[in-house]
């Protein structure tokens, strides 16, 4: 036994050795900036990242996660300079506050040889990124549609709530409406409801007020889709199959959807998860024998009675 | 000690019991499918695959991924059912010999239930896989074409020699000549070469025979390229500069743009180990909080002498 024991003792001091030594050499350290997040998605998008940095980091001992949100553009642009100075990243995943001003900032992070993945947000110079991730806004869109025209007959009539007026509001947009087309619903009217509870409770009092006749209310989001509802329930115009589309993920919605919600049967992923997708993609870079280089554009998953279990997180604050 | 020794033993058992467990009842498992290997890309896919399936069990016990190649498209059609009758995946991820033939084999793998990952080529049907992987054909000869702008002057002559006529080439060969216009470089003519090196090197030849000032050569793949540097080489014209891009990412070709080859200095990624990719994403799909359906296009990345060590794997027949 004595020999036994002492094997397993330097066995441990060799191995104890090795891991520092591995440490301090090898550690990979990937940089994951994002903006401080103020609002609902951003503060999803915060939390999941915290769970794939606690994941990530326990499936391999030698990646060290660098977690930082930063209040606004040049405070995130001086994040990236302590990234590269202070950590000596080997890569780095950015959700850009804003594309112009983060665009030169994530150019002097690729310059000091580190690998980039931006998500979410493009930046202004194409060719930067290494690794792109994002949602996807046309194709948000035409899901919707796809499910307004399953749901209604030729003439019933639907009102659309658009978000702030913005290239990604556009896309969804324009694809909704090419979607519809031909399918014999009208869109009674479209106004921008900015992403917004309040906004989405005003704009649908509108439409109440001016159409006595609505079967359905694309709200695109779902911040948007529970001031519309709100607005149904005061009005009493919440009856009759009735229903409302929104779209992200929030996670009060899904519960609802799992629980049999008539009046938010569905919605339509665009997920802030996807910063965990653009983390698990940049660890492979590292860890993996396949490519990771590309353009990895998520789908908008149809959200169902069926499929809501998998995308619902009850700890996140999303 | 005698407690000790037994309290070990008593752990291990334990722990094999709640493996075993585990195993029957949560293992997770992935089918695998693609056409066997009968040429040296298709070979390198096999590796890559084989080298995904050690990496990934070996970090996820519970993950069990089950690889499985076909002679043909009924074999790999009766491949599929087996996965879902005998294997009970839960996921599939499959490279399709063809796409027609294959569309309804993986249509009711879908129907059982199971995740589906599609690589390399779509099927015949939109919207039956849940992730698309692929490589980036309009992007291979974009940056085919740019390499090509960056080494020649306006008025030298290159020649082109095209794979099997097919969309793939035409997507390839279309973004080529749309980059190279207006650049003052002459396309003298271009003919297919069937992404083999027998053809390569008569197309080559005739080439030769014709056209007394080449500068340089556009192959675009790595088999044709070694039939087109056969054919430069038996005529004596291999020098002053004269150089060839084939695509792809051939081991040998890696190798000589490591050891500075001046007549093959680069080439383009399409690369075999795009297979690991849609294993990580697909395993991805069961571990990570991040969602993983989607289209990941995977970049044509430029392989120099600088980067070259990172997509050279000396194991690979590819």
């Amino acid at each position: 036994m004595k020999l036994k024991t002492l094997s397993a003792f330097a066995l441990t001091s060799v191995m104890a050795l090795t891991g520092a030594a591995a440490w301090a050499e090898d550690t990979i350290k990937i940089g994951v900036s994002y903006p401080t997040p103020t609002h609902a998605w951003a503060a999803g998008m915060n939390w999941h990242a915290e769970q794939a940095e606690k994941r990530l980091e326990a499936l391999y001992p030698d990646i060290d996660l660098v977690l930082i949100n930063s209040p606004d553009p040049s405070a995130q642009a001086s994040a990236l300079e302590d990234l590269v100075s202070v950590h000596q990243i080997d890569a780095l995943v950015v959700l850009p506050f804003e594309s112009e001003p983060l665009t030169d900032p994530v150019l002097n992070v690729k310059k000091s040889g580190a690998l980039i993945t931006v998500v979410d947000r493009g930046l202004s110079q194409p060719g930067i990124e290494d690794i792109y991730v994002a949602g996807n806004n046309p194709e948000l869109g035409r899901v919707s549609a796809v499910y307004m025209k399953g749901r209604l007959k030729d003439g019933d009539n639907i009102v659309v709530l658009r978000g702030i007026p913005t290239i990604i509001d556009n896309e969804r947009f324009d694809a909704f409406m090419a979607e519809i087309e031909g399918s014999g619903i009208n869109v009674l009217d479209h106004k921008h409801a900015n992403w917004n509870r309040d906004d989405g409770f005003e704009v649908m009092q509108d439409f109440l007020s001016r159409f006595p006749d609505i079967d359905a209310v694309w709200a695109q989001d779902d911040d948007i889709a529970i001031g519309v509802v709100a607005a149904l329930k005061q009005a009493g115009r919440d009856g009759d199959g009735m229903f409302v589309v929104g779209g992200a993920g929030m996670k009060e919605t899904i519960k609802g959807i799992m629980e049999g919600n008539e009046l938010v049967p569905v919605d339509v992923l665009y997920p802030p998860s996807m910063i965990a997708t653009a983390m698990d993609v940049t660890v492979a870079a590292f860890k993996s024998n396949g490519p990771v280089a590309g353009r990895y554009i998520l789908g908008a998953t149809l959200i169902t009675q069926e499929n809501a279990a998998s995308f619902y997180f009850p700890d996140s604050p999303f």
